[in-house]
């Protein structure tokens, strides 16, 4: 498959955390010629912080993790993930599956099982060939190194067309502190679906409560404010570890919440710009909403629209598929307070298209790759920014056309 | 534009409704050579009813409509409807086109301006030339007859693959009761948006309190089960008149409601039909879910995502894309409890795909026009039916390469 257009020149070169040491290999699950497990090893003063998918059929996989992270235990911690099958819909199956992961690997590294964290993205509804990859487990370990964190992101794509890698050092009390992560996106493989998974790791020190709180803050205002097609996933996780290895303690840090923020805006943008058939990136910025409630749901409403997605894919200046996209949101309007930007064009305004646009202006707007819509609704001081990208004969091809 | 592959074999044979009469010209709004322009003319017996979009950001005509509709007022009524035109956001001047259209209608027919109710559907943002439709208004009322309404329904058309009608005869008291009633559905041209327009005629007899409730009711069960794209207009409107012209009392009559519902459920299958790129027609079905309202959340996850509908396009017995829809929709699920069926094909239970299941026999099912997919929850009775269609190549070409 062709690497989307809007894919980074190229991954950034990754720094090692320490704390953390990662390999990668190929256990043959459904791909050939390619790893397709990687494995992370924690050290014993690392915290663990995870958030998963709301989904009522979530994977064995994730209502592990989730079972796994509320207890609370300390010490080192793994994080085993697997493509090629997403072990969902596998009914006692896919627990069956887990266990016997955990287990082997708790075995071989002395690792409470109950600080084994999995994850797979594949194929669902076909049985997890685990004996595959517990058959790898030894190797995996044997191979762990601290340089291995880009392999891991490769071991983890399915059809995603590029690997998604950040990275940032804050200087924290004239220390610098090290954050990387890796993310897979929405690629397809059939019969299947949208997995994001994301692994991020820190040198910081950060004590396991304020880790999770941290997490959940930012994914709000990143991953939660992405949307390719408006599907969500049996299978999303994103976990970010603190190795505490650097001895910097960044707890409640606001230099170090900036920094993980900007991996985690950098990581999910990635994702949106490997969304499937994408060729535009496009950010909705609503403001002067009601309030930050109405504001997201003008954003994601304008962000799923098909309507929407097809006439930016077809470059056309459509703002009266904002306006509908804005009426259907459920969120308080009034037509006649409401401002529309392409760019920095002024598009409508005072209920209609207003006197200084030209339909050449926004078509030759639309033309680039990244495009910023604005909507102002004019009632009090409610924000929301959303990103998406493009629907169009590509999203049709890789989801439809297989079977012609 | 090619007819839909999914249009009926022919457009039934419409009704004279006594107490009503209709008229169809061409005013050169923006389609040449064509009617673009329809007239109903109600009795002083009639009653009306109307439901409308939902969106902050509705038509001047759709406000115009709901404002009379709450007067209350008896006697004579007119519905005027242009196509070509959507009247939306456009400001002041859009409600200025509906008063000057009714105020020049009343003159001419007598009829009470607050008992003129308008719409229009085209082109939206574009100043609504309502001096062409006042143009021609001597013309429509003389020219108005028993016999109009398929002119009528050609004439609503903006790019409607085919006309939309369905009618039905009743009987009470030993009286024949007709209803008849003609649709326009999601066809676009550009910039425009997806606009559905439904009129129902009946020579029954019924208070408008009553006609108003039963139309909500039935409203809910049909149009409101349907779904193209998710995407909602700003000028949907749906209106009922029961001109009593058959002297029959139909209020509160459960054989008039049940052809009512025969008639509108036929209606509202033929837009789902006439979707933009559909060659599929699905019938979503969900039982034993909590209560109904997550049942129809669970449908309407269904209906309404891409990954699905795109499988059913490629004719891909997806059905881990059905799990995944189940689980994103918000209503209590359990993954051990559900049952997929396509058609009578036992597709996936207890967690898993089912034992007799064989990929042959669902790939062999999706080859077909019209398909049935059905979900049990097995949590309690709660149930929703929903209709849709598939996503194709065609819906992205129809919204999105008219610029290419």
């Amino acid at each position: 498959m062709a690497v989307s257009p809007l894919a980074p020149a190229h991954m950034p070169k990754l720094p090692v955390i320490g704390g953390v040491t990662f390999a990668a290999q190929a256990a043959g699950i459904k791909y050939q010629d390619r790893d397709d497990v990687m494995l992370a090893v924690l050290s014993k003063g690392s915290t663990v912080a995870g958030v998963f998918t709301r989904s009522a059929t979530r994977s064995a996989n994730v209502l592990d993790c989730q079972r796994k992270l509320a207890l609370g235990l300390d010490g080192p911690a793994a994080i085993l993930v697997n493509s090629g099958n997403a072990n969902a819909f596998t009914g006692h199956h896919g627990d069956g599956s887990v266990t016997a992961i955990c287990t082997a690997l708790s075995d071989i590294t002395q690792i409470n099982p109950d600080r084994i964290f999995t994850a797979a993205t594949g194929v669902i509804g076909e049985p997890l060939p685990h004996a595959k990859i517990v058959a790898k487990l030894d190797d995996l370990y044997t191979a762990c190194a601290p340089h291995g964190l880009d392999a891991a992101a490769r071991a983890i794509m399915t059809t995603d067309t590029f690997a998604k890698a950040a990275t940032t050092t804050v200087t924290i009390a004239g220390q610098p502190v090290k954050i990387a992560g890796i993310a897979k996106g929405s690629g397809m493989i059939a019969p299947d679906m949208a997995t994001m998974l994301v692994y991020i790791f820190t040198d910081a020190q950060i004590a396991q409560p304020a880790l999770q709180t941290l997490l959940a803050r930012l994914t709000d205002k990143t991953f939660n404010c992405i949307t390719v097609d408006s599907d969500t996933s049996t299978s999303d996780s994103l976990m970010l570890a603190a190795t505490g290895a650097s001895g910097v303690d960044a707890t409640d840090n606001p230099v170090f919440e900036a920094g993980l923020h900007d991996v985690m805006l950098d990581l999910a943008h990635q994702v949106v710009k490997d969304g499937e058939g994408a060729t535009k990136f496009v950010t909705v910025k609503v403001s002067s909403a009601a309030n930050n409630d109405d504001a997201r749901k003008v954003a994601m409403a304008i962000a799923n629209s098909p309507l929407v997605k097809t006439a930016i894919a077809g470059e056309d200046p459509n703002w009266g598929r904002i306006v509908m996209a804005v009426g259907k949101s459920g969120a308080k309007a009034d037509r006649d307070r409401l401002t529309i930007r392409f760019g920095d064009i002024l598009v409508a305004e005072n209920g209609w298209v207003a006197d200084s646009y030209s339909e050449e202006a926004g078509a030759a707007y639309m033309r680039a790759q990244e495009l910023n819509i604005s909507v102002d609704l004019g009632l009090a001081d409610g924000q929301a920014t959303v990103w998406t990208c493009d629907l169009t004969h590509g999203y049709i091809t890789i989801n439809a056309d297989y079977r012609s």
